[in-house]
């Protein structure tokens, strides 16, 4: 794979410089030290390392699973290369302070650089952003001493990290945990319980692995108002810093994936006897933040999280439109339907309309993905005080945008890998090119950090009240300043109108759904909300992209950003309106549906 | 897997003999010796060795896709041991004339019993169904000498058979083989050139491998009026029957696939000296048919393949389905959103109407698609003049809907198993459950004879207007039978006025379509065209199936069907207004995209 084929860097270069501008964010004090060249030049880091110790092992990574010889898992060597090289260069630490050995670039900065990672290997890619968000969690809620001891060794590349909520028995339920902390009288805690669906959650790669790990303490109250939050290393750590004993925590067995081989998955036991630290029987925990409030602490990294999932589907689609271009130019199949002489040439696939349009169609999805995350990630500088744009309103827009950041690009860029095997047709089916690992790949996004069900009942059920509807006006401001100027020019004029006119609808059906007292009637097609508000997000982004396209120019870049908005307004936002009916009458087809019916 | 989780019986009873009236074509001589006695015996044969011998290695096939050793192609024992009782039973004949050892089964039947084996192994069954399809190309075509010969050794199971079409240069443009039939002189052929996706194309299961090869004869007009059918053994056979010399048939490769990897999928060299029958270079070849008038003939059997795509697609999307049922009932998860205490137990995921509304639109696209299927397995009987209905259009109605019958249920009934997928959640994703190879075995069938975008394009540019457009006439006259009836019904007026509706602005937009003189223009939307013209028919279909059940029965099954009747019109039928608007409008974004915008 060559760097062309991974990312686009001219699309993230005009979504930085020329939409989202990336440069303005320098006069803020915590980043004033850097400048576009400093951006570029990691960014060409990214890209490079990328290129040439990710990529070079992505579909060895598939080929060759990790597996358990009894002992230790093993997983294949370039991995450990690739994530070493990650971690020399000082990327774990991009975005954090220079305190930690950070760099203090912008989110948009690192979010960017980041995506060329999970673009070339989202399976080795795994353990440094697991890493990241484990160690964001502890910054913001750990103590100094936690932070000394579990989060520097992390940026040193040393320690890696993992989240531990699932159980066998609660995938999506967290309130129904098993896994029990019994405090030692010492300040620590003795865990004992089984965590299922563990990415990264046993390997050689590093030093010491730090789980954080969901547990209830006993005599706390029921459900997620009883959930406890701890770090529980692999091995624990001596007062000096070196590693001491193994703790109890022990690998139960290897989930064996559709995709995503590259990441080791694991089911792990803790406090099952098989060590015994301090010669006593438990897996020992420190406490992060309060007793029965580790939900809490824990949704600052699936928050994270989420936002990472989306980035990660975007860029799997995105890599795989690029592969599914480059196909469709190289590849002679057919000719055209208005040439009936079988002597003439064949022509390639990129001049079938049909070929054009499953292209067009994932060039809307990857590049509306990508932009909706950038502007995400945008708004967590804004959050910062960094913002050009009214920052307010920045935190209460990335609340509500969290499903939607997660949920979006989790259908669509899944659908856009599906699109790119379609172009290729039968070789497409064939492990011998890489769209097809891409889907597979891909295809976890949609149920891992909460299920795209779950992100519908999250958008619908909470984040549209959340901060008494300060998120949804804080949208329909920033879409209507689009709009707005849309508005002002012929060639989108359609499409202000037409935006104008669905968010309306939305922000009705809204109203309607949340009068409505029953939330089994409410919410039984948040889903299909989900959806909805989705494209109307990603119609108002790409609006808002097509804007920053200097007018009249006839830079062949620019005119494909033109037209992939025509196209997602005029075939993909054109579809809503049937969805909102449905939502608007209350259709109640599934919830009237009996079991015994099926 | 449980004959219940391969395919609902009860479905097929009801599809079969409450609304096909099977036991009515026991009145027409060719099938007077049937009853519904005889059917069902086969029906319970053939689920049982689905269930015995296919369903037992289904996984095993996905885990150990067949090797090639330097001499011969490995797979695994359990698919010989399957396929011999298959065809011990009879079942490769189930449909033959009693005079080839047959049993004179209705298309109808053979297909439902045929539609268990597809659903529990699609990987083994494809060498006795492409036997089945390249016998009956021969029969149709042949000579009584090649009946003899080729035929009559596949209806014993001794001999298998493969349709050899596509080149690797070359694969929807058949224009553009290559592989050319030398004439020797005493009516033989010797063929040189490369077959590329050639399913079955190399095995020790069978004595012998008959290969239907499209080939050109030097000095044939160009284009797909010079391709011949040539009959190219593996072995070619002496005068009594007995094996003879290996022909010039080399293997020259294994495609290594996403899915579907039960079935050798090869890469043949035709005439590249590795064997030399006679002493002398060239695969010997026997024409089939008259030279240059091969095409016709391949569509026979293409055709019929094409039927099998489908059906293979819904099967697969049925069983999936199935399986999704059974681990909603059984997985206990979260509560319902109206139950907010924690302690209450947890509810199972059946009781969750996120959970219900993706097992609703499951089973609205297997169940229409197995009934669409089933319909047209129904008018094959009608075109030999079986029928209960108006017969006259049996063949016209037929062609019409071969494209909607291949591409519909590949499309949605694959969308099943993603959905099948989701409702296990995790479990899904990994290969501990069935459902993600199921996903990845659909996975071929819009690719497979003639990709999706390909069967639009015959659709539109092809089949609307075949026959003098007698097939819409045909389609529009059962049609409107349909909502005659259910517009007398209060429960179902609703359904028939929307079917109505959208079948006239489905006509005014092909009559438009069909007026613009420039292909290129009226063919840019052909895929979409084929996706609004299938969920018409599958809407139709539906309305049918409905029709059928008693009225007012308070009977789970009837209930069931007609809520997922009631699914499909509110939440599927709803969205092809849009579409036609698209088609109708004449929309140029694809049309006008360059590829330099990409």
């Amino acid at each position: 794979m060559s760097q062309e084929l991974i990312l686009n860097r001219r699309d993230l270069d005009f979504m930085m410089y020329e939409w989202l501008d990336a440069e303005a964010l320098t006069s803020h004090p915590r980043f004033s030290d850097h400048s576009r060249e400093t951006f570029d030049a990691v960014m060409d880091l990214s890209a490079q390392i990328a290129n040439d110790l990710f990529a070079n092992h992505n579909r060895k990574n598939d080929l060759n699973e990790p597996t358990f010889d009894g002992e230790k898992v093993q997983v294949i060597p370039e991995v450990k290369t690739a994530i070493d090289a990650f971690n020399e260069a000082g990327l774990v630490a991009a975005a954090q302070d220079y305190e930690y050995g950070g760099m203090q670039l912008p989110a948009l900065v690192e979010k960017a650089c980041m995506a060329w990672f999970k673009a070339a290997n989202v399976g080795s890619s795994a353990y440094p952003f697991l890493t990241m968000a484990n160690a964001n969690l502890l910054l913001a809620h750990g103590s100094k001493a936690q932070i000394e001891t579990w989060v520097k060794p992390m940026f040193e590349g040393r320690f890696f990290g993992t989240m531990c909520l699932s159980e066998p028995q609660a995938g999506s339920s967290l309130a129904d945990i098993r896994t029990r902390a019994e405090p030692q009288g010492d300040g620590t805690y003795r865990l004992h319980g089984n965590k299922m669906w563990i990415s990264a959650g046993d390997h050689e790669l590093s030093e010491n692995i730090v789980h954080l790990v969901l547990a209830k303490v006993p005599g706390s109250p029921p459900g997620v108002k009883g959930i406890s939050l701890f770090i529980v290393p692999r091995w624990l750590v001596n007062e000096d810093g070196t590693r001491g004993e193994r703790n109890d925590v022990a690998l139960a067995g290897l989930n064996h994936k559709m995709g995503y081989r590259g990441t080791t998955n694991t089911l792990l036991n803790f406090g099952e006897g098989k060590f015994q630290p301090g010669g006593q029987g438990g897996a020992v925990g420190y406490c992060v933040g309060e007793v029965n409030k580790g939900l809490a602490c824990m949704f600052h990294m699936m928050n994270e999280a989420r936002v990472g999932v989306g980035m990660g589907a975007v860029v799997l689609g995105y890599t795989g439109y690029l592969h599914a271009v480059e196909y469709a130019k190289e590849r002679f199949q057919g000719r055209r339907l208005t040439d009936k002489d079988p002597q003439s040439p064949p022509v390639r696939l990129i001049d079938h309309t049909d070929v054009k349009r499953m292209l067009l169609a994932q060039k809307s999805y990857v590049e509306g993905g990508l932009a909706l995350v950038l502007y995400c990630a945008r708004l967590l500088d804004e959050k910062r005080g960094a913002g050009v744009c009214d920052e307010d309103d920045a935190d209460v827009l990335m609340d509500l945008l969290t499903p939607i950041v997660k949920s979006w690009p989790s259908q669509w860029c899944l659908a856009a890998n599906d699109l790119a095997i379609q172009v290729h047709g039968g070789y497409g089916y064939t492990r011998d090119y890489q769209v097809e690992q891409f889907y597979r790949d891909n295809r976890l996004n949609p149920i891992h950090e909460g299920t795209h069900g779950i992100q519908g009942l999250d958008l619908l059920g909470r984040r549209v009240r959340q901060h008494g509807g300060a998120g949804m006006q804080a949208l329909q401001r920033r879409l209507q300043m689009t709009t707005a100027k849309a508005a002002q020019r012929s060639d989108t004029a359609e499409f202000a109108a037409s935006l104008d006119a669905i968010w309306f609808r939305l922000q009705d059906v809204t109203q309607l759904l949340l009068r409505n007292p029953n939330a089994e009637e409410s919410l039984s097609d948040a889903t299909l909300y989900l959806e909805a508000f989705g494209h109307v997000v990603v119609a108002w982004i790409w609006l808002d992209q097509y804007l920053a396209c200097p007018e009249n120019s006839d830079d062949a870049f620019y005119l494909g950003k033109r037209q992939a908005c025509q196209y997602f307004f005029r075939r993909e936002l054109s579809q809503v309106d049937a969805w909102l009916d449905l939502l608007g009458d209350g259709d109640r087809t599934c919830l009237d549906m009996s079991e015994g019916w099926f």
